[in-house]
Formats: structure tokens, sequence, C-alpha cells
């Protein structure tokens, strides 16, 4: 086989993407695990997981892809470039699934990705870098595929250990990969890793349904707040002597909110939540006495989100001055931000002008692959709009259309990278200058 | 017996229960159902509240009473006046308890009824009209006693029915009374019924206990209040994009806990509280799609809780346009405010004066037997301060002193009444003119 090498950015123009053979691949994977209501349960490692890999496998070896599993399990499809040795430009997302799960999350990034491929075959078209198109293991739970190829992953199978699933040994195992082995995943470089993925929020189709250039994943912060008042009987207790937990938790419920609401000085992105609330004694007749709650936090500036919890702190203090209680918090979880690659961000915004399409800058508030793999290359993201914001349930749904389209995005930004990191035959270039292990 | 009949008021005003004996009377009545802790469990119905009643009658006919029990299981103590067939001044509380009780809250008006009367025999007093001193049947979770005695209880004994407790046939059985018979009980009329009671609350200490002026048992109001919002991701959805049912219930918390702060107009003595309180997923990491509360309003005066409720319906029909939630509140109980008698609220008053004990008017915002027999009678109550506040708990306490001068204020009061309802041979005056069963 001798492919046409086509470099007339022209000709690359007019390349689309099969956006039948995308949808019926689409279809076919969701008919592994689909449950009645048009939902899917693919869980990681599951016998589904497993069906949906070997067919996938089966589409990548078909567009000419040499097929590997690595350690991890991540299932890695190689699209040889015309520089063997050059760092490859990577995509791909996860095949896993929540247990009541639409079949866009995930899935979407790893079909587009092989049909990228798959047209790139069709079509000759042998780009300078070899690209790849990986099935990141376990995303929806421990993101141990990413994080062993990124060499974050905790290498301690008990750290993974839930009273609900297998042990993780025997997962990574049932995928094709080998928990011993778990630090050769880890890949010393990558020229970039570009990630096509449903916005799973309701920004995108409440702006008219543009492609989204997302800006960054935000950093989440989650504490636990602790209010004690003082329990008493709700008949006899005036309210001028009332040290009532409740009446303070909901002005920090509010203060919480304005502070998610704030805009200007850079504000207007962040988010701010609180979730889960216990009460105690939570009876009717008596002054709550205590109150827990949680408090979520995501923002893609660690020192938006320190001057969030500051406010917030302040706040807090006088709130417990003004209702006679104590107020205390304390951090639980600390995911850092992730910036996008400032160049794959250009790349990505400049291919859907020749395109014609419509975008959207947001950042990106849930977690993905793309912000563990960011750790090792250059990382962006491309999002399509989710309808009613509906994510992790049954109902989600993206149009054809947009799946279309965030494919064609995601053929031509692989195309336009492969130009802006520049390969010789031995080696890529100053930022990708290690072979592909 | 032939006693002497003291009608100097000069004589009476020195007269003083026994201060060593009342204490005496309620210490060996809290050693039965007696917790480790220093409080007590004597469950209505119970062989502790079958030893207590025994006791107590004992006490009863060394007064020189004659005691019955009526169909409720009501244990009455009837002094014999000098004009036999007048209608009876009554006194009285209940000795069964909630399970983890301390060692006041109704064994105190029994005692210092008991107390009142030894009094009297003891010093050959004889009142124009027979005294009761009423024990009445399980105060804290039927009520079946007073209810019966005022005509106002439920016939069918499965209205009563309780898994954690015996039919209420059985338990009324256990005390002396005959469930079907239950309608002999009721009581064709009384003089008046006073109650001396603990506070249950925090108002007469925080006043540098005063003896307690009951203004009135408040009514009271139980409602649902349901906020239906929108349930989405805390991270992907955006600030200005949510219906947060846990932010729209916050104000509501605050609206409630701010018409109860009220003032003025005759506000004040109102309280408002929001005790229980459910999320739904009650989740860390997603926007509260549904909040459930309870909302408790009690207040002397219906004019004034109809006032209220109109207060916060306009206030949630704000909060719901302004969060975009949907919010309704639904009825759940309603108990009418009971005012108590202004004749018996200044007979206290003047007692309290002539004893040169300082008073303080105040609602009684707990449920008491009075606030039932004022169905048939005329009605007052006598607060003594409770420590802290704290009822309904091990740790509920009143000092010894505060004790007898409450016995004291009962004793004066029902010989006042004794002289403002007049007597006659046959019948009493135009208020009470007929015979005690």
């Amino acid at each position: 086989m001798s492919p046409a090498i086509i470099e007339s950015s022209t000709t690359v123009d007019v390349l689309r993407i099969n956006g039948e053979r995308l949808m019926q691949m689409m279809a076919d994977v969701a008919a592994i695990g689909s449950l009645p209501n048009g939902g899917v349960r693919r869980l990681a490692f599951s016998p589904e997981d497993v069906v949906a890999r070997k067919l996938v496998r089966s589409w990548m070896e078909s567009a000419g892809m040499a097929v590997t599993i690595d350690a991890a399990g991540n299932m890695i499809g190689l699209y040889q470039g015309r520089f063997p040795h050059a760092p490859a430009l990577a995509t791909g997302s996860h095949l896993d699934t929540v247990p009541n799960a639409g079949i866009y999350d995930g899935t979407y990034g790893v079909i587009a990705g092989v049909e990228v491929a798959r047209t790139l075959h069709e079509q000759g078209i042998r780009p300078d870098h070899p690209i790849e198109v990986i099935v990141f293991a376990d995303e929806e739970r421990t993101m141990i595929g990413s994080k062993a190829m990124a060499g974050k992953a905790n290498l301690d199978p008990n750290f993974y250990e839930h009273p609900h699933y297998e042990p993780i040994e025997m997962g990574v195992r049932a995928i094709g990969g080998n928990w011993d082995q778990l630090p050769t995943a880890q890949r010393a470089s990558l020229a970039a890793f570009v990630e096509l993925h449903v916005e799973q929020g309701p920004v995108l189709e409440a702006a008219g349904n543009p492609m989204g250039l997302v800006t960054g994943i935000v950093g989440q912060r989650r504490y636990l707040i602790d209010i004690d008042g003082s329990a008493s009987h709700a008949g006899t207790t005036p309210m001028t002597m009332r040290q009532d937990a409740l009446v303070a938790a909901s002005q920090v419920v509010l203060a919480v909110n304005r502070i998610g609401e704030k805009t200007g000085d850079g504000y207007g992105d962040q988010v701010a939540t609180v979730g889960a609330m216990k009460l105690s004694p939570n009876v009717a007749n008596t002054i709550p006495g205590r109150v827990e709650m949680t408090l979520d936090m995501r923002d893609l500036s660690n020192a938006r989100l320190d001057a969030m919890l500051a406010d917030l702190e302040q706040q807090m203090a006088d709130i417990a001055d003004a209702t006679g209680t104590k107020i205390s918090i304390k951090p639980q979880l600390r995911n850092e931000p992730v910036p996008v690659n400032s160049h794959i961000y250009n790349a990505i915004s400049q291919v859907c002008e020749r395109l014609n399409l419509p975008t959207q800058a947001l950042p990106s508030r849930a977690s993905h692959d793309a912000q563990i793999i960011a750790n090792i290359t250059d990382m962006g993201m491309i999002f399509v709009p989710s309808q009613g914001g509906i994510s992790h349930s049954e109902t989600e749904y993206t149009s054809p259309e947009h799946c279309i389209q965030g494919a064609n995005i995601l053929l031509h930004t692989l195309l336009k990278l492969d130009q802006h990191y520049r390969c010789s035959e031995t080696v890529g270039d100053a930022k990708a200058n290690v072979k592909v292990s």
C-alpha cells in the first residue's frame, strides 16, 4: 500500500468524515449493554465493556490501525504517519459508562476518532505524525487508564477497592491489561491530545447550539461545612433565644449562591453549590441544633477559588456571630484546574471558522481523561451540544448533525496540528522530541 | 371529724404548704422508673405508671380525699367542701412521661395539688367547693384522659393505634379504666381548673426567675412545604441556568424566621420554625431538585396565625418567581389557641402579689391537659421556671425554692377561687350550676 500524500489545503478543506458510518457505529456500540429505556449500562471491565472494545478494535483494524492494549487496559489504535518515530497525535475517550447512562458520554469521542482514522485511510491520507485513537480504561470510576498513561496511578490496588466492584486487578485483566506491569503504561511523550466529548451541560444549547471551544477543565474543591446551634423546643423557645442552625445554614447557602453568581473582575464562569444537607434532630417541633452540608466550587482559576473561599469564610464568620452558632469548614477534595493548550484551542477555533461552524468558548466543568493526559502533553477539547444539558442519564442526546460536525472538527484539527508540530524522520519538534514507546 | 372553718384572710395569708414534704413526694415519685442519669421513664399505662399512681393515691387518702378512677383511667382525688354538691375546683396534671424525661413535667402539678390538699387537711381548712386533684391518663401521647373528661375523645381505639405501644384499651384497663365505658368519663361541669406546671422554656429564667402568669395556650399550625426545582450537575450547570430548590428553600427558611421575629402590631409572642428538611437527591455534586420541609407556627391569636401564613404565602410566591421553582404549602395539623380565664389569671396575679413573688406574663407554647379541660370549664395555668429552658430531657430541673413557691401559689389561688365562685347548699353560682357527677 502506498497512499497518496495530500497536502493541499484546498483538498483538505473539502474532506469530510462519513456521517452515516459514524452514526451507525454509535448505534452498534449503543446496542451493547442497552437498557429498555434507550440508555446503556456498560460498566468498566464488565462483559459489555469487553464486547464493545472488541467491536471497536475491529473497526480500528479495518482502518489500517495497529491495535495494542497497554498494562492499564487502554486500547490504542495506531494509524501510522509518514514519520513513524515522531510522537503521536492522540485522540480518544472511553467506552465504559455509569450504571444508567446515555449513549454519547465517552463513546462519542472514541467512535469519532475511529471514524477520522477510517476517513484518512479511505482517502489515502497519511499525516506526518502517527495518529492514535485511545480507548481509556474505566473513566467513570477510577480513571485508571489515563492516570497510568500519565504516570499518576496509585500502584496499590487496594486504593481502588470498592464494595460494589471486583478488585481492580481483575477488572484490568478482563480488558487485556496487567496490573503488575502498570508502570509500563506510562507514556514518555505524545505530540498532543485532543478529546471530543458531549458538553454534558446546557451552555451550548442555550447559545443556539454552536460548537464548544473548551478553555480548560475547571478545578474542583469540595468542603464539608458544620453548623452547631442549639436544639430546643420549637414551641417553648422564643425567637430571641434561639440558636437555630438551619437559619444559619440558610444564610450560608445564600452566601454560597451569591459567590457563585458574582460577575466582574474575572468572575462569571465559576460555580458554587450546596448539594447535600443533613439536619439534626430533623423533626418538625424541634429547632435544628446542627446542620452539616457540602460545598462544591469549580473554576478555571485557583486564585479565584481561593478568593471565593476567603469571601465565604468571612461571611460565615459574620453569620455565626449574628445567629449565635459555630460554623466550621474543612476540605474534602481538591482537583487542580487544567488549562488547555492555546495552540490547540486556536487550531480548533480556526477549523470551525473554515467549516463555517459557529463557536462558543466555555470551560469544562466535568472531569475527563484529557485533564489527566494534560500532565504529559499539550491538551485540547471540543464540545458538541447536549440537548437539555442532560448527561449521566438515559435521556442524554446529541443530534446526528452535531455529532457529524464534531467529528469533522476533530478530523481537521488533527490535520492542522499535524502541520503545527513539525516532524523529521527520526525525531519530532522541540516540544515532542521523544519517540513513541 | 369537724374541721375548723378558717375564713380570715390574715390567717389564710400566712398559710403555707409543707415544702419538705412536697420535695420528698417529688423524690419518691422520681424513683419509680428512674434512669441511671437522673431522669425517668414512666410511660403511660406501664407498670411504673401504675406504681406511681398507687403511691399518689395513698397520699391522697392520707389527705382525707376520696379517690376514684373514671373510665378513661383518670385518677381523681376529691377533698370534700362545705357545699358537697357544688361543682369542684380542680387542679392536677399527669404522672406519665416521655421515654427520656425529667422528673418535673406533669408530676410536679400532681404532687403540688396533693400537697395543697394535705395542707388543707392538716390545717383543718374546709373550702366551700370540693377540691379535686386529677391525675390525667396518658398526657404525653394521646391525652386520652383529659379528652375523655372533656367529651373530646375519639371512641374508636384504632384511632390511637401505634406500632410501639399496646392497644389503648389494654392500657386504659391497666390503670383502672374501662374503654367500653369511655363516655361516662365526660364531666358535665367543674367550677374551674388550674394547672401548675414547669415552663419547659427559657423565658422565666431569662427574666430572673419570676413566677409565670400564663396568658393562654398557643394555637399550633403545622404545614408541609414542597419546593420543586430542577436537579442537575453541580459542575456543568451555570449559575444563571439553575432552578436550585435549596436556594429557594433557604429563602423560605429566612422568610419564616423573619415572620417569627416580627414585632409591633400585636406581634412579639409568635414563633415560627422550620424543624425538618429533606433534600433530593441530596448529593454533593448535584443541584438539589426538590426540598420538602416542615413549618410549625404558634401564637395565641388565630388572626395573627392567619396573617403570618398570608405573609409567608406572598413571600413564597416571590421566591418561586425569583428562583424558577414551584413552591406549595399544605396544612398538616391545627390546634386552636386556648385563652385562659381572666378571673383565674387575675386571681393568680393577686396571689403572687400578696406572696411578694415577682411575676411575668407569658403564653404556654407547649400542650397541656388544661387546654383540653378548657372545653368544659374556666381554665388557668401557673408556670414555674425551668433551668436552661430544658424539658423532655433528663436534665430538666426546677429548683426546690421555685417548686415550693409554685405550690403556695396554687394553694392560695384555689382558696381565692373558692371565694370567687359562690356556693349554696344545693347549687353553685350561675357559672357552675350543675352538681359534680
